[in-house]
């Protein structure tokens, strides 16, 4: 487990998008260590890219970057590679009980997804509907056939489910995603 | 082209890592944006990543970050989707006009470069020779095998060519890299 001395976890959560919980986050790079560790698939969080103003160079110290500012990431969280596919994906939570926004999928990470497919890669989202607990995969081919065979602003839990994956959870990794893609991309 | 104005450029420099040349980089980035444009791969630098210690939040402004660190990367600078193929690669410049040592290849990246190859990625190096302006792709399979074949702590210039393959520069894109992975990875 992680620790997070003298509160920095609050300090922490503050950084992230306010559309993802920070314990699916650290579930989630505690499941690509493990894949790591496993010689699974090689799948890292990109950096989160920051606008840099002002560095100082204190004598004998390391540089410090005394001014900064957080920028949108031009694509999607996570990326590496799985049985030689090259994989892409972002993670979202939802509070709601009954239906996905599709305001939560950021116009430049659905084009990016698609473009991805399009080059041969596999292209979804992780998505974890707090009050349920749950956790499934929705490939990117799969959301936009949805959103463009409706006029509805989201998407009811109970067709979600029949548009998604779900993903077992468990101690070690703790979000088996992988297996999921195994189903949903008929990796097997 | 791109403008640095108020001195910025001189101030970037410091931001990246000695041994990687501002203008490859941004030529690098300028193919990239390239080959997105033109639907021929999705290539991204990632973000530089960031130890960040104290954010301040001016009430009705964006966060600001007061206090942060440069963090070392536990990967390579870039990845993406080529083909179908996944694609991961670091840039190096040397300014020797004999010998490339092995110093300027980091063991983390070396390690993640022969792991991404074990997966069925392509992984491998973008180098620049300075004083020649010439810059070669090496596969991290042929650099390992050059390195364990004898007990040198550099590449000669000579040998260099040998076991490498020379990256075209033009306009359009700047480094068309790509073309020079289909010959060294038989893609066409």
């Amino acid at each position: 487990m992680i620790n997070y001395p003298n509160g920095k976890r609050q300090q922490k959560q503050k950084f992230i998008p306010a559309n993802l919980g920070m314990d699916f986050e650290v579930d989630i790079n505690l499941s690509n260590s493990y894949y790591l560790e496993k010689n699974v698939a090689i799948i890292h969080k990109k950096p989160t890219p920051i606008q840099i103003v002002q560095v100082n160079y204190p004598s004998r110290n390391k540089a410090k970057i005394t001014e900064a500012y957080f920028k949108t990431p031009s694509t999607t969280d996570y990326n590496g590679v799985y049985k030689g596919k090259y994989l892409d994906f972002d993670a979202k939570v939802t509070s709601s009980k009954t239906s996905f926004p599709y305001s939560n999928f950021h116009n430049h990470q659905i084009k990016h997804l698609i473009n991805i497919e399009k080059h041969g890669g596999l292209g979804f989202f992780l998505i974890k509907w707090k009050v349920y607990d749950e956790i499934y995969l929705i490939k990117i081919n799969d959301l936009m056939n949805y959103i463009n065979s409706n006029t509805r602003k989201s998407i009811p839990y109970e067709d979600f489910k029949k548009i998604s994956f779900p993903i077992k959870k468990g101690y070690l990794p703790r979000i088996n995603y992988l297996e999921t893609i195994d189903i949903a991309y008929n990796l097997k």
